[in-house]
């Protein structure tokens, strides 16, 4: 038989594999999806959503699911030991710092999340969209890329045969009595994937040539596995083990719903998690089990041994429970990849190039962050809007975070493991420091403080020095001949996530988190900070950028349309009804935001029609002009100052299909607009 | 065959239906439901959603789903002529009042809202509550009524004939090609059910018996009809005929995303209304075909006619459109049944019992208002668990609203339809006094300000003169033999809904809005507002009423239990967690916001049993206590200011299964507290 042709081909469909799959549907990628097991996750595993995945999965239409049926988990308490060895309060504060995010920290199961996921895939097929399938019970056994055409945009460089596995040898015994082995899936479990592929008896298998594999098949990945020399991960365990268990805590311990650090005085920390409908995951150091050999007795661990030691730590308040929903047990250790991709034909994402251990609740929101970032470069290059050596950006970006990650990881964990002073004499010194790494690391773990390097995509600012925080250096990348002009938006830095505010559309007076109205649909964004255009002058700045916007940026001429897809959308309705029309939208799309009163300006009238488009089947556009100002039912949310622009002079933000901002320019002057130009330029491929 | 057996039969499976469906399905009785049509709604019909509707979506865990799909209508603008005959912006201004509601009014249509409750439906099910099905193309054919036990709860008085339409029968050829004919369904259409009856020809028929039987069957109610005499519908029409659109308007009208309410000097009037996914329904006064003798010649109406007036209205302003999506006309008139209930066991709800003009978005609202007043009434007298009486309140509270939104809809039509004067001498007189009645006619509009009379449900404040306002004098009814104590709660009226505030919960500190705390689940609710409990009297006090509440409310041998069904909870996670447990919870709830510090109160070591109850499978519960505080991240909710209590002093509020107050009585004191006992004496049938 022939092999099939597809354009991304994605081993793995765990939340990194799905959120590619996602970008893949609405971008309009014919794209296939395996996964060596037969059905998705439905208890256990990864719980905790950090804002700026929150804010990510906003961008999708499907936040709000996750936020309503989530635990929003608002505080973390510090216990330890006082004098008289006895646990007790030490500290209870936020967990998530206030005005970060409108997300906090909340905990769902995994599987939830999968199912929105896979619900919202198929909700974006179109005719310009194809359905996008996951496929269970099917895993590649070889893998070969053809490097004389690695550089041919329109080669299928790589082939994979695909098997496609029985029933049984897709669901693992343990599987069918999952909770008495809650090792499956731990990293203390052996790894199949080699005694699979060795049954050859009766296979049925297929070859597929792929432009692109994405190996999301987790830490024991054999897609990273099978790309051999350079992509060994490195790192180190400890032989630190730890248990979990999901139950419903029958316990009079007070803190039961916060998040909480306890550390006993002699039989080891403890990490509680409120999960949603009554859960509490508990987290247990296993002193019993770690041999300090590096070996560990997994026979040994069991819910009654994790539940026996949490009632030691605990003690002397009491703990039991009648309902269980899943358990683990896990070795801590930290390991990364040095490369993340090859040849930009095949890459590695989530699990699969860093691991790390969960207590953060940092390793689904990195995996998918992974993805995330992918995911919009891979399909717009498929489609031929982006040049190809975007793609070496997903390394450069993504790098850095998996590195940022292992080093918050391994310092945090060491603290959270080791013993710590009774504060008997004053404050326990390690207990102070604890508590202290783990107020620094906030805008990390929320995701929210991540600032990508300067790159194609980010602009540097004229002043800029490299420092990238935290003793980070940005590593040697090609760099946009554009620069980002320092000082006209000071809260909004390249590299970071452009924050939301809220703002006021002009036409109906509705409030709105400005995030979504730049729903994750492949478009770069320019937002017009046009001042106040009450002012006649201002105005006219802002109606002279719109009219040579539309000339040098926007006309059909001048940049690529890009088709939208239908299925859930941010800003309401229920979808976007951009699919409607023939007319396909340029990939570049206009928000203005202005600091005048919403009474002084008439949309139609006072302002450039590319604030407003036209379309001939859907009439102007009503969704594209805010206002800073006061609303009817939702107070004024002050965008102008927290994102520290003047109103008297105004500012252009562009901001990247992911949300992150790639450059910061003046409103006045072609000077300024030229630069966008120029970004752009180094970006897409008919400007 | 022998006829079988439903506790609760629905004819009619509109919003009204639904409503009282979902009832039957949260308090597991055993419910049969019919409609002859052969689908859902898939256009156009009713749109606009009224905040309290809002707010009881929101207490069956929708209310999100229909927030964020819909458009939120937050402005109205009033269009009228100016000197030179041509229409201009006359005023704009917030279109739901602030402060009344956590929601605005919004607008969706009508069959995904009908799709959300039929999902509900279903998730509710559970060993203890039987599956509710919507049986489409089934309607009923005879009805008759055993007059002699009627008394008997046990016995089944209702006969009624069903028959399984065909297909053919069940999608009458309008409907194959709805767009053509938008009259179908519309008051100036004929209707089917005569004709449906006569055919005898290859029909298959069942008989039911059934103790209840509930007409949502619409405006031509078969079920009313049945009931003869008595049952008649009064009121007048008029000769005003208007139509309505739904398109994706083409338009430089500038306040197409607005409401509003437009008079032309010649052309007469025109609505407004923006909606989900680009559409706007327009409503425009068909003068053409009104002949001024009672009589429309319906052929002459079609979408271009509308179009064309709708046109001339607007002029200067153009109107195009390329999508349309729906289209019909419709006849004012206004009429009201007097009865609503024959011996308490037929009941009808919706157009069925009271018709009138569709423009102020109250229709479908007030049809569900009725089941939702309905449905736990009969829900809980079918389980035997409040006393039969209590059905008399059906007709009391309902009819009364009926004849005000009549009344309302009579001044509101009359005003819309008139001419307005020019405002070229100053203001147009007709004109003020129409924006006059709309912001009076707010507290009614939105469905918050409805205030139900003095009964069995609602305790008369001893100072009660009877005075319902708007002119409203209470009927002669049985009265509760406890007293509200006026002062207490200043804000918390009986009668009206118990408003939400944001309070937060003890246990985890996250922001509530409290009414999401006591979702429709058949449960009455105490709200004890515990004051300041860091002092140790009032702590003293509250722990007092806490014991006083176990002993002589709560326990299994005072207060009948109540079995929890699953299904999307208010309160997040996948759904209530009660059933759960073999231990079913009491049907009087208590809910404690106390107004002391957060850090200052220990939940499970300071505060009685009775306000975090233990089960012995899900242990205690963390869900009761809250506190009016500054919270994290959402400010402070100012609850007790809010509800205008003293928290030196405190009061209890007991509110009925559908969220109205019911009693206002003092924290301190037996005097109090046996106010809570006479009523619940007054309801209940084992206390």
């Amino acid at each position: 038989m022939e092999p099939s042709k597809v354009d991304v081909l994605i081993v793995g469909a765990g939340p990194a594999g799905l959120m590619l799959s996602l970008w893949m549907a609405k971008l309009g990628i014919k794209t296939r999806v395996v996964d060596k097991r037969t059905g998705k996750i439905v208890s256990g595993q990864a719980d905790g959503f950090q804002c700026r995945t929150l804010e990510i999965f906003d961008s999708f239409g499907i936040g709000q699911k996750v936020w309503q049926e989530s635990n929003h988990m608002l505080e973390v308490s510090f216990w330890n030991p006082g004098e008289d060895g006895k646990i007790r309060r030490h500290h209870r504060g936020p967990n998530t710092q206030p005005n970060l995010s409108r997300f906090t920290e909340s905990v769902l199961q995994q599987g939830r999340v999968e199912s929105f996921l896979i619900d919202t895939i198929r909700a974006s097929a179109s005719p310009k969209h194809p359905l996008i399938e996951i496929e269970r019970s099917v895993m590649p056994t070889t893998l070969s890329i053809d490097e004389s055409c690695v550089n041919d945009e329109d080669a299928y460089p790589v082939e994979v045969t695909l098997r496609h596995l029985t029933e049984e040898e897709a669901t693992p015994t343990q599987r069918l009595s999952n909770l008495q082995d809650g090792l499956y899936r731990s990293n203390l479990a052996e790894d199949d994937t080699e005694k699979l592929i060795a049954n050859t008896s009766g296979v049925r298998e297929e070859k597929v040539q792929a432009k692109y594999v994405v190996g999301c098949d987790g830490a024991h990945s054999w897609v990273r596995k099978t790309l051999g020399e350079g992509f060994e991960m490195k790192g180190e365990s400890t032989d630190a083990i730890w248990g979990v268990l999901d139950i419903i805590p029958i316990t009079d311990f007070p803190d039961i719903r916060s998040r909480c650090m306890i550390h006993s005085a002699e039989f080891g920390a403890m990490m509680v998690i409120p999960r949603e409908n009554k859960l509490v995951r508990v987290y247990t150091q296993l002193k019993e089990v770690s041999t300090g050999t590096g070996r560990v007795d997994r026979s040994q661990i069991t819910p009654e041994l994790i539940l026996q030691t949490a009632r030691k730590i605990l003690s002397p308040y009491t703990l039991d429970y009648h309902y269980i929903d899943w358990w683990t047990a896990y070795q801590i250790g930290q390991r990364v990849g040095d490369r993340f991709s090859k040849h930009n034909r095949i890459f590695l994402a989530g699990d699969a190039v860093h691991t790390h251990s969960p207590k953060a609740g940092q390793g689904m929101n990195v995996s998918m962050g992974d993805t995330y970032n992918l995911g919009w470069k891979l399909g717009l290059v498929c489609k031929k809007l982006l040049r190809p050596e975007v793609l070496d950006t997903y390394e450069l970006e993504r790098r850095q975070i998996a590195r940022q990650l292992i080093a918050f990881d391994h310092k945090f964990s060491r603290l959270f493991s080791g013993r710590p002073a009774t504060d008997g004499s004053g404050e326990g010194s390690s207990m102070s420091e604890f508590q202290e790494a783990f107020r620094e690391a906030q805008l990390f773990i929320t995701g929210v403080g991540i600032r990508y390097q300067p790159s194609l995509l980010v602009c540097k600012e004229n002043d800029d020095t490299g420092d990238l925080g935290g003793g980070l250096q940005a590593e040697t990348a090609p760099q946009s001949s554009a620069a980002s002009t320092a000082g006209l938006a000071t809260n909004c830095r390249p590299g970071t996530r452009f924050a939301s505010q809220k703002v006021m559309a002009q036409s109906d007076a509705r409030p709105w988190e400005l995030q979504l109205q730049m729903p994750s649909d492949g478009r770069f964004r320019i937002v017009v900070f046009g001042g106040d255009i009450s002012q006649a002058k201002q105005l006219a700045t802002v109606n002279e950028l719109g009219a040579w916007l539309q000339a040098n940026l926007l006309s059909p001429a001048k940049s690529p349309r890009i088709s939208l897809a239908p299925g859930p959308d941010p800003r309401g309705g229920s979808g976007s009804s951009q699919w409607m029309t023939d007319q396909d939208p340029s990939i570049v799309d206009v928000l203005l935001v202005h600091a005048a009163s919403r009474e002084q300006i008439e949309l139609l009238q006072d302002l450039h029609p590319v604030y407003h488009p036209f379309d001939k089947k859907l009439g102007w556009d009503y969704g594209k002009v805010f206002v800073d100002g006061q609303t009817h039912h939702e107070g004024h949310g002050r965008a102008y100052e927290r994102y520290g622009v003047d109103p008297a002079r105004g500012a252009i933000v562009a901001v990247r299909p992911d949300g992150y901002i790639g450059l910061v320019t003046a409103l006045q002057g072609e000077d300024g607009w030229k630069q966008l130009q120029a970004w752009f330029g180094g970006l897409l491929r008919s400007v």
